[in-house]
């Protein structure tokens, strides 16, 4: 017997050769569509919601993950909004990326096109079904959603919905599939189903991705971990340092471009040290130092060789005195995750040194992490931040979503 | 114990943090270094190849697998001739691909950026162990190369001789590992090397490849298979599809890029087929065709499914007979293998349905697939062909063994 994620996937995988020749007016006006659809189904949608947030509550789960689950109308006319500046965007398939004309006459073009078929595999947020499937429509590709129990019924509802709209449009409603069947066995059937998928794309916490990054066989966008460092050099401005310090740990500790390290040079220690970490204490925040910062401060506890490692994401954060920017430069590319990593100094030529020797997607000069972010940097959209090498890295707008082809014409030409 | 792949690996990924920074002279040096010891040592590198030839044909090694592996003065010159071709081509690193300035005074730079360590898995040719070595310099990665038993003599004299090389310049030695131990078990442990490695590219048969794609869990590059069509529309020329019929298939029948199928729109295989079948039959083709085809000419074998999805890599072709291009882009999306794909047709809207429905790194109209290389296509040099979506597709270039690196300049901004 087929299974749901083998039946789907072929479907998916059908529609998206259909969709891969639609124009983007075509697209655009399926995208809103869905934005129309959305606003008409959310009596719907937030029924169904409560039924998640009702099943939640029996489970005690804590109230910060309901609030992640939650609809409302604004959350849902937020994400019709969303929808709306996504159509605005520039639709990167068909651009011409390379032109080559050869001497025999052939003609070679390389434009970027869909990748096919996305899978998606996330946890709680229903937003991510609404991201994940429009961003994968503007891009002309099918996708495959994989939630979280935690969420089925408003996943349920949204791709219902969105398959509503679908249907008055000339997109085909296979292009967009959702696994309703959220057994541990229907993700590892993703993790394999290199028939179908192009590629995987994990959103979640660390033990998701890193489960999807050593089991999946089929090509993976790892998003995610960002244990993130700043480095404070013997020059920095000690109010800029205030300033990016209390914003990247505080702003929203809970994501992955908040600080999670400071790394602080002992002359610049010794000046402002105690000051710097009062603030930060002012400000709510845990401190975990070493020998030197719990014997500067009574409200420090004590590092462990582990705290290095750990993405707190909480108001708490490690810090650690190193000797030159080459001991902070060793000590983040042992322990960083090649997330976001800030230096802080008035000397060019040590912010060089960090920036190019830091092994990380985004690397800042006198600048808080947290701008890490496809809307930040001006990509008007966002299907995560890749923390690989391959493909794309850092904030991923819509050119993530795409791959190239060669487009050969010619006239007879063989080769010699 | 630390074991080979283990060391080797640390030792690859301290040389990259050094390597990342060197300027384009630099690297031109060390690679203008190799060519000329190369030249230098090739009395031992004959001498310990000849060690590897002799075991083969103790072995009973094939003829064509002993070519292979064979070096001699002229295949050292040509060696030595490449690298200073390589030493002409622009350097990727440091290329700014995107510059965003924000209102906020920060400034955003997209720069490529060496991948950091690659590691290499192949097979017999001990010229890949020099075209990895010295594309990897070129693009400022560390390269931890993994030979296969057969050229095992030859692949340590050549990197003992890039050592030499490297020993006189600023690069460092520790930049290209060679792993001695041929055994299965180290090409496990490098399908794993998450620490070290960033990405994983194999080059070698179809086995190889799906073995290193489907069990590592480090970012793989993958190369390799092509099950290659030719689609003869109906308002095909015949001169035109004869020419490139013959070409596509004979002109090096082992390799990716030649084709291994033949689809036959119906109304042109009554007035042209038994001309082209037998014109490829005179080439010495061996021709495996379906029921029409064998009715048609008597020197063709009845095909079976199993055919359509073979990569004969020799000279034999599969024919049959499509209704039209829309079953011909069906047949090629069922058992294709991504890799080049091509239309003769006198029809531009025939050509342009088959280009942009077909899914393949490249699509020809009225060429031979045999283009698809790196050399052809102008990059001036080739680490292999993807066949893959992601990162990198169809011929991979210089650019393709860098990744992105986003520079954030600023001047104490933080995030609102």
């Amino acid at each position: 017997m087929t299974s749901e994620v083998q039946r789907k996937g072929k479907l998916a995988k059908a529609a998206s050769y259909i969709l891969n020749i639609k124009t983007t007016c075509e697209k655009n006006i399926a995208l809103t569509k869905i934005a129309e659809q959305l606003v008409l189904d959310q009596d719907d949608l937030i029924a169904e919601n409560a039924k998640d947030i009702a099943m939640g509550k029996e489970k005690g789960m804590p109230a910060s993950t309901l609030d992640r689950i939650m609809l409302n109308k604004e959350r849902i006319e937020a994400m019709a909004t969303a929808i709306e500046l996504l159509v605005k965007l520039d639709d990167p398939v068909g651009q011409l990326l390379e032109r080559i004309e050869k001497d025999n006459g052939l003609l070679i073009e390389k434009r970027m096109v869909p990748l096919g078929v996305i899978g998606m595999i996330y946890e709680a947020r229903p937003n991510v079904t609404i991201d994940a499937a429009t961003l994968s429509l503007k891009t002309g590709n099918a996708v495959i959603l994989r939630g979280s129990s935690s969420a089925k019924f408003s996943n349920v509802a949204l791709v219902a919905s969105i398959h509503r709209a679908l249907e008055k449009t000339s997109i085909p409603v296979d292009a967009v599939q959702l696994i309703e069947d959220t057994n541990r066995e229907t993700a590892k059937e993703l993790f394999h189903l290199k028939e179908y998928l192009d590629v995987l794309i994990p959103r979640g916490g660390k033990a998701l991705i890193d489960l999807v990054v050593n089991e999946a066989s089929v090509p993976v966008l790892e998003t995610g971990a960002g244990n993130c460092h700043i480095y404070v050099d013997q020059t920095a401005d000690y109010i800029k340092t205030e300033r990016i310090c209390i914003n990247a740990k505080t702003q929203r500790p809970s994501v992955c471009n908040a600080a999670e390290s400071l790394l602080i040079h002992p002359v610049w220690f010794n000046e402002y040290g105690t000051q710097l970490l009062t603030a930060l204490h002012h400000a709510g925040v845990t401190i975990i130092g070493d020998e030197t910062v719990c014997a500067a401060v009574d409200f420090a506890q004590q590092s462990t060789e582990e705290d290095y490692g750990t993405e707190y994401l909480d108001l708490t954060i490690s810090v650690k005195l190193v000797e030159n920017v080459f001991e902070a430069i060793e000590h983040i590319n042992k322990y960083g995750t090649n997330h976001s990593e800030a230096i802080i100094t008035e000397e060019q030529l040590v912010a060089d040194t960090f920036l190019n020797s830091v092994d990380a997607a985004a690397v800042y000069h006198n600048a808080s992490t947290r701008f890490t972010d496809g809307f930040e940097f001006g990509y008007g959209a966002e299907i995560g931040i890749s923390t690989q090498k391959l493909h794309a890295r850092g904030p991923m707008g819509l050119p993530a979503l795409t791959s190239t082809k060669y487009f050969v014409h010619g006239d007879g030409q063989i080769r010699e």
